[in-house]
């Protein structure tokens, strides 16, 4: 299903072996920093150094409309996409305070926003004028799927470039829960009923509403659930498809990738689908309240940093977690070890 | 059973409860950073103030030896506990590297270290050479108990007066687990097998012993479990008396106090025993893989920010916690409003 082989190299186990074996030689009990440890040795592995470094990080925020809004899938109108960008520019949203807490480099790109955005700030890769909705049709053709991956390799192509050393994945998009839920099901066989969330907020009526739309979907769309490609292009979004592209190509440059929420999962299982070498550079951010995550996560054998109730997007939740990861790699760096200290390090009996 | 009127005012709720109804007028959908808002919210109450700061943090590591180490409780010596407080005044420790990362003010206090130590940077604060061991005496009179307790409201008032805005309090001590689940148990009644664990690494037989000693002291010291000073004089430890001191200054300081793990939790169950108006004043920085910790939070109702199978002590949960604190209020300060950013915040039905 993989239309070009692998350019993914594993990570380098023996590296990740030795970081292991050198964590039990600081001053602190062998295991005591639990997760932490365990990212390092996950950070050494992907990066191939002894002492990786994941500063600064590059957030990159995708941004399409969905057809399928007009729906009513969606607590806000399809506007809020176009609006939000425009307040990703300015600099007031969640993922921008954050961004400006870890000095990360931002780029919003509009892959796929249902009109003509003026900001000079975001990044034009368009596809198409958001999807069609996917109600009614096929959300694209299989060719512009393949253009919003390739907008996404761009654009973390672009991250590397930069000297970023750790990639964020955001996604803004009105409907882009609905999109995400159909694909999520045909991707896993997972009923819509367990999957469907209130996204930005439906409740009650509309969110059963939400529900029938998406088991329609999946009905008349019928993707071949085999095809990652097919499912994608049928039920997915443009952001979504970037997602997957930047994600593949931040493993490819042996960059560590840290997942968002329900959204980014869903696109992180579709990359893995199209190409399994993938997984090994992916770590999760948080578990979201949107309750399709806990089926995302378990299809990629995932278990997230944080876990805080977040239902945001944007990056929101790696941008929460990325201090982790730089206080695994300064434990790596910085701490002394026992002979070092002068710390006796044998068990007594 | 509180040997003084309390000093600690209730948080402000009506300052809380504004800061909350703001949250929803900013560019998300209302609940969506879920954790992070309720944050915000405690820390507008405890401060006061509509945007409250976090920073800089004080870290204080309060170091002390325990009489119990010579029953073989613990996979190390009694000498690291000075060796540590060496490691921390070099700068070697998890703690001084997360420290650093925060620039957090850092202050390691001698409570009751075994030996003399040389280190200049080490506040010298001794009440006494060590605790008695608690499996044959008290393990230090009521007097005692109380000066430590003052050893810990003076370090938090340095920290107060230096500037810091939330408190992070860590301890040093071979055996403290040891001391810690005997006055867990003690407090809550909970049977020491539920609670007993490897504290620092100890397994198999020795974990068995260690299970034993507790239970022992249990009923040869037969503390008055309604009498929170007995029960830390008669099993607690001289750093475990100080943290409990720490916390109750700085809560009279309106001070958010970012909780550690199992130790620091007795610590606090005991100081909020002592004052109950204590509590609203905690944030628990994270769930310790040490077993009794879960009955600790239990105790105290608390839901910890972080799970990443810690068990280090010195302050590192919550070193590792605290940039979700600096999140939180940067959320409150910089984000903008749906009317700000012009971006539409009604329901499209």
């Amino acid at each position: 299903m993989n239309d070009r082989p692998s350019s993914i190299v594993p990570p380098d186990a023996a590296r990740a072996e030795r970081v292991g074996r050198y964590l039990d030689t600081l001053t602190k009990p062998p295991g005591s920093l639990g997760r932490l440890e365990a990212l390092a040795v996950t950070l050494a592995g992907i990066t191939g150094e002894d002492f990786p470094r994941v500063t600064p990080p590059g957030v990159v925020v995708f941004a399409a409309d969905h057809g399928v809004a007009e729906e009513g899938v969606s607590a806000f109108p399809q506007a809020v996409t176009a609006q939000m960008v425009a307040n990703f520019a300015a600099g007031g949203a969640a993922i921008n305070v954050f961004a400006r807490r870890l000095e990360a480099r931002l780029e919003v790109v509009d892959v796929g926003v249902a009109g003509e955005l003026p900001q000079t700030s975001v990044v034009h890769d368009k596809v198409r004028h958001g999807t069609a909705n996917l109600a009614r049709e096929a959300a694209m053709s299989r060719d512009e799927a393949r253009a919003a991956l390739a907008v996404g390799r761009r654009a973390a192509g672009r991250a590397a470039e930069a000297g970023c050393r750790c990639l964020i994945v955001g996604e803004m998009g009105i409907a882009n829960t609905t999109a995400s839920t159909a694909m999520l099901a045909a991707l896993t066989g997972a009923p819509v009923a367990e999957l469907v969330g209130p996204g930005t907020g439906v409740a009650g009526e509309a969110l059963a509403h939400k529900r029938a739309v998406i088991e329609a979907a999946l009905i008349e769309r019928a993707p071949d659930t085999a095809d990652p490609l097919d499912v994608l292009a049928r039920l997915g979004g443009l952001e979504i498809a970037a997602m997957a592209g930047a994600y593949r190509e931040a493993a490819t440059r042996r960059m560590p990738i840290l997942v968002d929420g329900f959204i980014a999962t869903v696109a992180a299982l579709t990359a893995c689908r199209l190409d399994p070498a993938l997984r090994p550079y992916l770590i999760f951010g948080h578990r979201s309240r949107e309750p399709g995550h806990a089926r995302a996560l378990a299809a990629l054998d995932a278990e997230p940093l944080l876990d805080l109730d977040l239902r945001l997007g944007e990056g929101t939740g790696p941008g929460l977690a990325f201090p982790l990861l730089e206080a695994a790699t300064a434990m790596l760096a910085e701490m002394a070890t026992f002979a070092q200290a002068g710390v006796d390090d044998r068990a007594e009996r």
